[in-house]
């Protein structure tokens, strides 16, 4: 039985998590920490969890976590980077859910992310969580970065591309949309229903945050820099992100059963038959990427469409499926769940 | 194993039963029939199920179901009660999860559903499928009428207050709201994205063939004829109802203790705290009705707020607890779900 | 030409009043006045006013306003009370969005608003802006108290039962839904679009503050104190409200009769043939109450169902309409807009 | 006074229409045909036009619209292609807000539209109703083909970059999301609230009908023949549409000043301010187009946003603009609408 503690349970990606903690069959949940909520009962918070999640925040702190073996950050950015180092040393593993360790080169980071890096010592350790890419590297860390909610759906959509050499690198397009849980559970007018409701809009257009880390991953399959433009859009969903992604393609090649082959041993990336449009609520609630690749009109550009849940396979799902790896658990387990539709 | 058979697999409530039987541990499911939909695979119409339901519809034929334990009648109203009889006689169990054999007069029955009925002879045998009252006649039952789902919410919240006898039943009020799912997937006009988003609207206020399955309910609780002004709304969510219930008292009592008692046992009611709000969210994809009792400004009137997921404690959901209940699995097989927030 | 400024316009109810009064032919609007955005230019806070109200946001002060006719408070509760007394005292006509005037026993009000008032000598002069039973005391107003969202919808839809002295008045029940645009725009937790989207609940069940204005506004047309349970809901719309009202008859009428003779003369009152059910958004955008009443079942409870736009004749609207009567412009100067479907 | 008549007046084009011209003061709607709803009030299926439109659907013929200055077409594809000879010999002018003239090669249109050209050789004197870029045209214009909701997005985006000669035209990318009345009053599942409503998904990847219209478009105004990729998306708003274009840039120039500079004298394009990111609720109820241009992370890929509300500038509004430009009314007549927002 795994023991694990949840730092910064109260945001959306805490709450997944404690959903998906809730039904492991191998995971006893130890500690969830709140720095402002320490002695509210979990399901007073969220009375989705009355009858399955029988505990109270408690104030972070070494000894709250001391009893774990894994340690999931919740957080906002910033925190796991000042508390991982004493857990690690502990001998627990440290899972981050924000971008403390995401960023190899710390510099990019400190640019991105507007603060000093307060453990740049850890960068070399920490495993960037995306397991289609790194499962064996994951199954030896201690430390994991897992990805951002936009970076895995654009990176699991460019991937087949990019490694097998068939596209302009130096001109990738993602034109991405996410539901609205991705900003949080922040109190801001814009993100209020009032606000963001029957209202669709472009942000971040001259340089959103993840763009370095998709940047970062593409350049790593292609084995040199690549050029992304990447316009993130806010849309009226709960749930759900949804890549358009565009590229030029320089060579010939069976596209479908490129991505075909490149997925078949992935238990959590569906590429769907060729012709198809796959959508956001077909994944919701589930820890699954589903993709579609299309080469409309004839084109030299290719369109490849991938949908995820932000908060399953973006975030908290994708964070226990990087635990069950490192802790040599079958990586379905908790996360084997049917997506609720409609 | 159970083996189970689905009849008119392709709407909102088969599509429901499909995403709990595909995990359920104790059921083989064996066919699933669609009359204008055969050969169609499953996963082609609902992408949320692929790599889950390795199935095609079949044809709607005795053959089909006949290896079954048990079969689901997930199709409109008046389907039912044609085919029933010829499962029934072969030894299979039904569950109806529309409305042929809730109602126990088949001349009300006849006049709300405005056709005749096909097999009245059924109903003497026929149980009503709320297991929080019919529990132990469920358990015997061959066919079990699955209640609708403004009746589920609304008698669950009356009961308790009809049951000890503390309020008008003459004057009872249920102001209902559904979500769109609740109307179906039909082609309709009105339930179209452009007229039912930011839009709220009551609909049938002369008649809801709602109305005389709960009155049917709350009289046999009430032991008399009991009145009731029913006023169903339609509101923008996908799942959810919320009944918000009001009636006057007409004895002094305990009424939260009285809730806590009545459901102290029942594993899917969660009465929750004096002074809750339970929200429709909180309940999204899990097999629950949370409740609350008020008695606002110290006046006489209660108020009681009830909220379940209409496709599951208001249909599949509660379509499998009873299957659960009449072939002696643990109740919450397959059911045993986290709700979904946000 | 109505010289008009408006304090707090940084709201909802504001940007809702400045969209009206930019095409109101009778008006100019001289200031707009917001603490925390002075300087900000009003366009750029709302793009939807970009060409169409060139002016910035000013600092809060008598000189800023020293040139209107009249002001409108679009600010939170508690403001108004503090800054009308000046502004009377300089012969400027005052309309209050917010609550302070609304209520006329002082201590009622202290009690629900949680705050002493700072100048209780102007209620014996402030009128309830609701023209539908203030027309005349209006038109020679100097201080009209705005009636609330909830308030307008409950009120038009029981006072012709009331005031025909048709139904029992000591109980009352208001089951009214709103849109989230009614909780303003404020940053909190509970309006962003990840809580309040796909969900439905009540809230303020124990006692809400439009719940003594409702009364004391009925207890006038019913010229006795009455009893009401009244509860709210928040649905994911952003705009409107519906009301559900029920009452017990006491005496026979022609209902629809009633409420068309009642509202026959009402520019901003539609009574809907008999057997109808107003959407809310058939008044989306406009200065429109729709009423439809019913008797369900030939049972002895009338149904009255009331839908508003909560910013327009719920607010905005209505505040515009009140100016029309004050300065004996033609009543629907401004507010004469054709709603907006789908 | 123009007499106006609308032939298919039920779907959403034509209540648009309806709510317009009702407060038009230059117009009067003689007659509004329906094949299907001929003797029903048009505001008893609509009520929102209640007080405001006083008509009833009539059966189309010719002498329901002889009386009439202008008819417009608010029918599917291939009604006004029948129908327009006889009004146009008739001296009535003709408005077509579906796609029979909008294509100027009749094959194309065949391909695209899958049915035959009824009366191609009107196409040489149809106008494409684009007043941006014809208004000369269509000042003197007979029948005017009103672009579609993505063309008049994309295009007005598109335009100065191309007619510049600043891009490469082979390449260009547009990536377009729609609310879901672009998909009209249709009954279809796929628009139903349950299946549209958070959820987000492409269509018509491999070739929809908007894109030859954009081709051609911008195929004129570039001198040559251009490529473009485009992927429409549906995104669970009622209304509005949002284009993302991608270019890469050839030359070198101020964008900003190129699109300010172009769009000088257009009433109904906005040209938002540098680092702009145009919201779909911003144009909401309104004939705007509002634009802004970026060059992220100073790469040599120009993103365009462009945000339209497709019932208006993408269809009755930019009709009615049309009409009052064949006139020689002022431009804005019955168009000049502030936005609604929230």
């Amino acid at each position: 039985m795994i023991r694990a503690g949840i730092v910064g349970g109260t945001g959306y990606t805490g709450v997944e998590l404690l959903r998906l903690l809730a039904k492991h069959e191998g995971v006893e949940l130890k500690a969830i920490t709140s720095r402002g909520d320490a002695g509210t009962r979990v399901s007073d918070m969220f009375p989705s969890l009355r009858g399955r999640v029988d505990m109270e925040f408690v104030s972070p702190s070494a000894e709250a976590l001391a009893n774990c073996d894994v340690v999931f950050f919740a957080t906002p950015n910033g925190i796991a980077m000042k508390e991982a180092r004493a857990l690690l040393d502990a001998g627990i593993r440290v899972i981050d859910l924000a971008a403390d360790f995401r960023i190899r080169d710390v510099a990019v980071w400190e640019k991105w992310y507007g603060m000093q890096h307060a453990s740049p010592e850890l960068l070399d350790d920490a495993v960037y969580g995306l397991p289609e890419v790194n499962r064996d590297r994951i199954a030896k860390a201690k430390l994991v970065a897992n990805p951002g909610c936009y970076p895995t759906a654009v990176q699991l959509g460019f991937l087949p591309l990019v490694e097998a050499g068939l596209i302009d690198v130096d001109h990738l397009i993602a034109d991405a949309k996410s539901g609205v849980s991705g900003a949080g559970k922040k109190a801001e007018i814009g993100f209020l229903f009032s606000e963001s409701s029957d209202n669709f809009k472009a942000y971040g257009v001259a340089g959103h945050r993840h763009l370095p880390e998709i940047r970062q991953g593409l350049s790593i399959a292609a084995k040199r820099e690549v050029g992304l433009t990447f316009v993130p859009h806010l849309t009226p969903l709960i749930r759900g992100i949804h890549a358009t992604l565009y590229a030029r393609l320089t060579k010939d090649a069976d596209l479908q059963q490129l991505f075909e082959i490149r997925y078949r041993e992935e238990p959590f990336v569906d590429v769907m038959p060729s012709g198809s449009h796959p959508e956001t609520r077909s994944v919701r609630g589930a820890n699954v990427c589903r993709i579609a690749v299309h080469k409309p009109q004839g084109s030299d550009t290719v369109v490849v469409l991938s949908v995820i849940d932000n908060l399953v396979k973006g975030a908290a799902g994708q964070a226990v499926q990087n635990m069950n790896i490192m802790f040599g658990l079958p990586e379905a387990s908790g996360i084997d769940i049917v997506p609720i539709l409609p």
